[in-house]
């Protein structure tokens, strides 16, 4: 399984992914799951990836090709695309068609496959968007009221976001309510794994500012968990029945 | 959906239940999922249910039925069972049975059914235990590593169990443990809700020492609630990235 998630708040977006894939139990490796398209200064859109591995590197290798190819248009490059809803249906799409193909490969095995992905993204000019694109290629975009999208084993991690994400909230609380949900869902579930990926997209700056692997054992996230972990149990043990 | 945990300590049992159910999200009833068999000082067996109503209700049914019934007999009644793993074994046999009963009525909509149970007690001279009842009728048992079991939408409220929750838990805490993780669940799961049933059972007191319903705006409940949600709060503002 996977877990990924995006924040997008007043300051900017911040994303956080994990990078463990498994295909059965016994079986597990380490993928990065975000993807960076840049032209820093215009464009900047990110992806995030849950499902079957099958499915989201095909769709990410067509859209890399749409974007590098001798061909490049408005149509299929989501580095052209003239708004950030259209990259979203680009991606919506390829996500869908890439999806439909697999499953009809496996169709004979009486197996399906599934894929979502989160997109943020801006251009130079427009506003800040994140939308979660479901496997079969529509969409939902995060809004002021529920400033958070997540893809994959989202559960363990949503209490505290419900908690205290608002759009107010800063890209350093930000970056610390994603983290602080990624390590629940860490602890609680083996199927999600180190390292992560981090990348702070500061609004209007059209690029990543801050990119960042946090790999097994990084102090700074391990002290974050652990500072973590004791305000919990102070803030339990001070709790009356 | 539903929530229901227990949590088996080394003084007694703590088990929490909500009460919401659904057939479609746009009808919602209010059950009870907790069953207390009780004969005080000598045996007392309390069962959480979770899934098909229509399932649960059923095997609920049956089980009284054979502990009340004229031919009474230690074969088929929980109360009369030699061991609280033959209870178990019961339960699991009639769970499974009308959990195939049911599924053959439904397979012609090409629908199925599933529930599942958690069974605490203690008869007297016995040790407490606790078992997770699968919908197959197989089960697995609390233990000293992993002294809770949960069913319906768990995932929400584990992060709080795996990091409070060991043996050596008081039962004031185990309480406080169970509400917090039902909180977190009621939050972000709509599918899941108030009132809540709950109850304790001490260490060879072989009764339920207590049993409350704690209704939606319930003051206790509440106050809880607001405090942890402060703590947390509070505990996030404090750690630095």
């Amino acid at each position: 399984m996977t877990y990924c998630v995006g924040l997008l708040v007043n300051a900017g977006m911040v994303l956080l992914s994990d990078t463990r894939t498994n295909a059965g139990l016994d079986n597990i490796a380490t993928y990065r799951k975000m993807f960076v398209f840049e032209d820093p200064g215009e464009r900047v859109i990110t992806i995030l990836t849950a499902g079957s591995l099958s499915v989201t590197q095909t769709t990410i290798a067509r859209l890399k090709d749409a974007v590098r190819g001798p061909d490049v248009d408005a149509e299929t490059s989501i580095m052209l695309a003239p708004t950030l809803l259209r990259v979203a249906e680009i991606i919506g799409n390829t996500l869908a068609a890439v999806r439909a193909d697999v499953d009809e490969k496996l169709v004979a095995m009486g197996q399906g496959v599934s894929a979502s992905m989160i997109v943020a993204g801006q251009r130079r000019g427009g506003e800040m968007r994140m939308f979660l694109i479901y496997p079969e290629g529509n969409f939902i975009e995060a809004t002021e009221d529920t400033p958070f999208l997540q893809i994959g084993e989202h559960k363990y991690g949503k209490p505290i976001l419900d908690r205290v994400v608002t759009p107010a909230t800063s890209l350093a609380d930000a970056q610390k309510a994603v983290l602080l949900s990624m390590d629940s869902t860490l602890r609680s579930n083996l199927s999600v794994g180190m390292p992560l990926d981090l990348a702070v997209i500061e609004r209007d700056a059209c690029r990543v500012t801050l990119r960042r692997r946090i790999e097994a054992g990084d102090p700074g996230f391990r002290a974050m968990s652990d500072a973590w972990s004791k305000a919990l149990r102070d803030g339990f043990a001070q709790i009356t029945l």
